[in-house]
């Protein structure tokens, strides 16, 4: 008799089937280079998901934590909500003339990062509340779709969320792939990530935490809605990322991957746990294919956590030698 | 030749494609009577979970929302999670002997639920900040899942977490196996809930919403660890409730489950997005198997959302009506 399987019902079976093999990691992770770094991620991930081994962890607690700004997409010259804030009071600006003369917003309108940082946290706070509440959550998601879809990065002249780190997006789909359940853990505004984090890392909505101000129930005209108020809710950073994490995920991580100071309680709270724990920090130390940048960085500042690193056992990647590659390639260059 | 495929490669193949296809109602909900309820519940997950259908709703999109408290297990004669605190209370009371005179401890100690309502939502409040605070989170996860190891309810002489609704749990498992996403929104406490709700409904500790006190993150002893403040952070009910599922969950869910009036306004937000949405009130009427009560109940009143519910085209359970079992079989009849 001839074999009745056919062509099609092989692919099918391989469809179902291959998603449950472990990844290699030699293909899933090619834009890391061969070294310390990609070979403690690789060691980690193995021994982990190995079953019948003393380090092997259930699927349902393999949480890795992300932060965002310089570990998943670039800070520099500045965070890109402050980019988007500024955009954002030059768009408001004509309805109120009074901006032009009165801080913090002249510093906004100007673009001038010493002013602002004059004003301190109130004036950041101010103008938060100037720019992203009075409007429903619909309406700020939207605001901020439209925003990323024609902002472009000063330096590199692409889209803000093609400046996402090629090596970092391979690593998440190598954890996922490995049954791990990947989370952003931002100082950044949640409603900021929420709309792009999805098709640009895989992290649906629900995998957002962040920074956030207040909204509040509505019905109107038999509508019901969220308004978003000028109040701060919760600052997601620093000794807030691990309430934040409590508090969204509600059991400790067992891999966080951080950049700067703002990451550091993440990291010690996650690798302070019992079992097999990772922390990893990205140091930016590439000026040519991004920044150099991190005990004296305005933003995304890089010391005490650097310093712990060595003391607690954390991977440090230096993206000059342990990245192949930075970016993606051009959208343009794909088609 | 003979076909080279084996017995077990086709049960390989069987269980890894399997799961793929959607699950069959009338298999998949044994528990329900075939009534109204349970194929307005059949009709619109087969409407949303089918491909190039104007109803269909893309995987990612399929969120259920849970109410906790009535909707997934007993609510009478009293929260579980008040007589916790109760018991809390009783087990804390030799360190404090003015408890025994001293309101509103003296009504807690005593279960006296009609002098405790009279201290009102502060008293309640001093309640929980003297029995759900002062320990870490895991200290906490732990007094939970000992006292509910042990505590038994007062009318079925069974573990609380045996007194949810077998129907419930079969529509949590035929939504989540036709793609839907199960989050539980609570009005109670987040980390009363999340210990036993995995193994429980099969829902992880990310996808709980409830009501919260602070914690605090704190570093002893080279030790990093989550306090529990004795402050109240977020109330999880009536219009706090889409507020919780914003921050939690980011997106307007499409299918909403309560029973009370403080699931209301999570009923209306999830009912009155765009394309097809689902709305359910489980109404209880069985005092028999379970409890009768609705309009005048001090636990889980149903009054405006039950007017509302014929109103907006909601679902309403008919307990007794609706439902062939109430509670799954005791664990030990299943030995």
């Amino acid at each position: 008799m001839r074999c009745s399987f056919s062509k099609t019902f092989i692919v099918a079976v391989a469809v179902a089937v291959l998603p449950h093999l472990p990844a290699r990691a030699a293909d899933a992770l090619p834009s890391w280079n061969d070294g310390a770094a990609k070979r403690a991620i690789v060691a980690f991930v193995e021994k982990v998901a190995k079953p019948g081994t003393p380090d092997f962890v259930e699927p349902a607690k393999r949480i890795a934590v992300f932060d965002n700004d310089g570990t998943l997409w670039s800070e520099q010259p500045m965070y890109v909500q402050l980019a988007f804030l500024f955009d954002r009071v030059r768009a408001l600006a004509p309805q109120h003339p009074e901006w032009k003369d009165k801080q913090p917003y002249k510093a906004a309108l100007e673009g001038d990062l010493k002013a602002l940082g004059e004003t301190g946290m109130r004036g950041l706070t101010e103008l938060t509340a100037a720019t992203h509440a009075g409007m429903s959550a619909e309406e700020f998601e939207e605001i901020v779709t439209q925003w990323l879809a024609t902002a472009r990065h000063p330096k590199f002249d692409r889209p803000y969320t093609e400046l996402v780190y090629q090596p970092m997006l391979e690593l998440m789909s190598y954890l996922r792939y490995n049954g791990f359940k990947t989370f952003i853990v931002s100082g950044g505004g949640i409603d900021f990530i929420r709309p792009w984090a999805e098709k640009t890392y895989g992290i649906p909505p629900e995998q957002v935490v962040g920074s956030s101000i207040e909204v509040k129930y509505e019905t109107k005209d038999g509508e019901s809605t969220l308004v978003r108020l000028p109040e701060l809710r919760f600052v997601d950073d620093k000794a807030g990322k691990p309430v934040g994490i409590h508090f969204h995920i509600g059991r400790r991580p067992i891999a966080a991957f951080g950049n700067s100071d703002g990451d550091l309680e993440m990291l010690a709270y996650t690798t302070a746990g019992s079992g097999l724990r990772f922390g990893l920090l990205v140091r930016h130390d590439d000026s040519e294919r991004e920044y150099a940048y991190d005990r004296d960085s305005l933003f995304g500042k890089l010391d005490k956590a650097l310093d712990e690193a060595k003391a607690r056992g954390w991977t440090v990647v230096d993206m000059k030698r342990d990245w192949k590659t930075v970016f993606p390639p051009e959208q343009g260059a794909l088609r």
